[in-house]
């Protein structure tokens, strides 16, 4: 039956074989160069470069979404808390998709947006493809900027230098750039997008092709992190920012829901290890809602869990135990970076975990 | 929509609510007492009572079906595998139940049935409960003698013992008796039953419950285990083989199918250990199919699994390691005791994983 109501539970799974993330974004970017308060300029491709300018916009995320959960973890190791505000809709849609159900009167408190896609028709009255987080909105009026969840941390590295946190880290260092443009192209293709193409399968065989596809990946990365710290060697870069949004929903979310369970993270000694390492580093474990990325996929999909019972387990506490990465040279960052400070009041997890206190 | 035809999916999971099993089964025994080749004598709480006798019922089973699942490793610790043969139905089924669709011409070699159902209309025309495995079926007349799970292996024990294997195990020992049932009455109710309640749930409070209730009796096994080599002590008894079924299958379908996933069982130590080196006794690993098992769930419950997708994992060949239980006094069975041979021709498990050759 096609669908016909804008209030029927969402759809993501492919009705037959391999599942296709739609990737047409709104792509305009940000400049350094641009003076504040100006209009958006246009570019050469057709989309706009806004002006960098503290308080002018707001990052709309959700702490379900792993690809918003890259733009909140890198605004927050570059300390650009106080310069773009934060959004956060809540972890279950219908078609009509992200809602600003937890706040106050179920409106984002900056725009008085109930539904984010009034963002998105703000900016294009008829816009016709997904409506998705992570999504800059410039606040005064509420029209969606940008949602091209690519360029956005890059945007906010490169484009916002100047409003850095004094002593923020290098995450896409210069000579990096290139090895680190490589290895999360693979990890986009093959583990971030690689655990929707297993759970969204149209059929058997999708699947177990899906299946073959993503377990050689996560082998690739538990033989990479034998031997070096972080996925680029001794510090954090950009590259873990993008990979662990998908391994922290790995065991709550992954590896049933969408049947990637060939093994959990916690038999794989180096991600794990490497996953609670970066899970206790400021900026990644304290972004992290398990209640609301659980119930994001057991309710949100419900062409795949159609009771909408989202369940108690696992328990994750052993995250925060030591990870046993000492034996490789390196540390989270160099030395002399200054690190995040306490959580902004207001943007805590909503359902810390005890392990999270 | 209710339901209204016979090939619908099965339907199992409560619509609202906590799961209740249907327990009203065909409660006729066998006796030692009775002469073969006699018809089977009425007892005073209105079944029957059949004669034992070599070569005249057939032990209907499925290898996807764990209360099936505890009588074929009974019969074949006993040694009755010559004297009650053995119909194996395929692992999914619709609403019409079980089917020998894995024979030749999808028909039980030895009755000619395709669809069990026909043994339970030929005892009563109009049967109206579950058709369900295990099921003693008297071979010449097709019919049903009882599908009454928890006497069956108790009549394997007690009353065809003279047809057991010389040296075979004394799985119900006299003097364990009371402490046996008191422990098996808990494991049923608790855990057998309680992944079933779990993952049939009709709302999240008592999916919530059922999750509690289950896991406070796991932690129970886990603690009784850390002193005792098998659940009554130093040998394999009718205890250990009624909890062997759901243990084998909480990992692959439980943790999951279920969202039985506090803790995988690889990290349950005592529970993990006692898995393994039960399933390394003949006539525990090598009557578990951990393919038709998957099968049977994520194919025939499809009000939990729609897309009838079954994972591919998890890797279970960690369960042939090293049990590291030897620091437990005991063996699985007394000094003396002879164990099965070779699984019969025929008997093999139809799916071998690499690690069960």
């Amino acid at each position: 039956m096609p669908k016909t109501t804008w209030d029927d539970p969402a759809q993501n799974a492919s009705p037959d074989g391999e599942f296709v993330r739609d990737t047409t974004y709104i792509e305009d970017r940000f400049s350094a160069e641009l003076v504040a308060k100006n209009a958006p300029q246009a570019m050469k491709n057709g989309a706009f470069s806004w002006p960098v300018e503290p308080g002018r916009y707001r990052l709309m995320a959700a702490r379900a979404c792993p690809w918003a959960h890259r733009t909140v973890i890198t605004r927050r190791l570059l300390g650009l808390e106080d310069v773009i505000s934060l959004g956060l809709a809540g972890p279950t849609h219908d078609r009509r998709s992200w809602v600003f159900d937890l706040d106050p009167n179920e409106e984002d408190p900056a725009t008085g947006l109930h539904f984010l896609q009034d963002a998105y028709f703000n900016r294009f009255p008829n816009y016709p493809r997904g409506i998705t987080v992570p999504a800059i909105v410039e606040t005064a009026s509420k029209k969606v900027v940008t949602n091209n969840f690519p360029t956005i941390p890059v945007d906010f590295i490169d484009e916002w230098a100047q409003y850095h946190r004094e002593g923020a880290p290098d995450l896409y260092p210069a000579h990096l750039r290139a090895e680190i443009d490589k290895v999360t192209t693979e990890i986009y293709h093959e583990v971030n997008n690689g655990v929707y193409r297993c759970g969204f399968a149209g059929s058997q065989e999708a699947y177990d092709t899906a299946y073959d596809r993503l377990w050689k990946a996560m082998d690739w990365l538990e033989d990479r992190l034998s031997t070096r710290r972080f996925l680029m060697g001794e510090h954090i870069t950009l590259a873990d920012i993008y990979l662990f949004p998908t391994l922290v929903r790995f065991d709550p979310v992954y590896y049933s829901h969408f049947k990637c369970s060939r093994q959990r993270l916690t038999e794989m000694p180096n991600l794990w290890g490497y996953l609670k390492e970066l899970f206790q580093v400021p900026g990644f474990g304290d972004t992290t809602d398990f209640t609301e990325i659980k119930q994001h996929y057991f309710i949100t999909h419900q062409e795949i869990n159609p009771t909408a019972i989202v369940p108690a387990g696992p328990d994750m506490s052993a995250i925060m135990e030591p990870h046993g990465r000492d034996h490789l040279p390196g540390s989270p960052f160099p030395e002399g970076t200054v690190l995040p400070g306490p959580v902004p009041t207001g943007e805590e997890v909503k359902h810390p975990e005890s392990f999270q206190h």
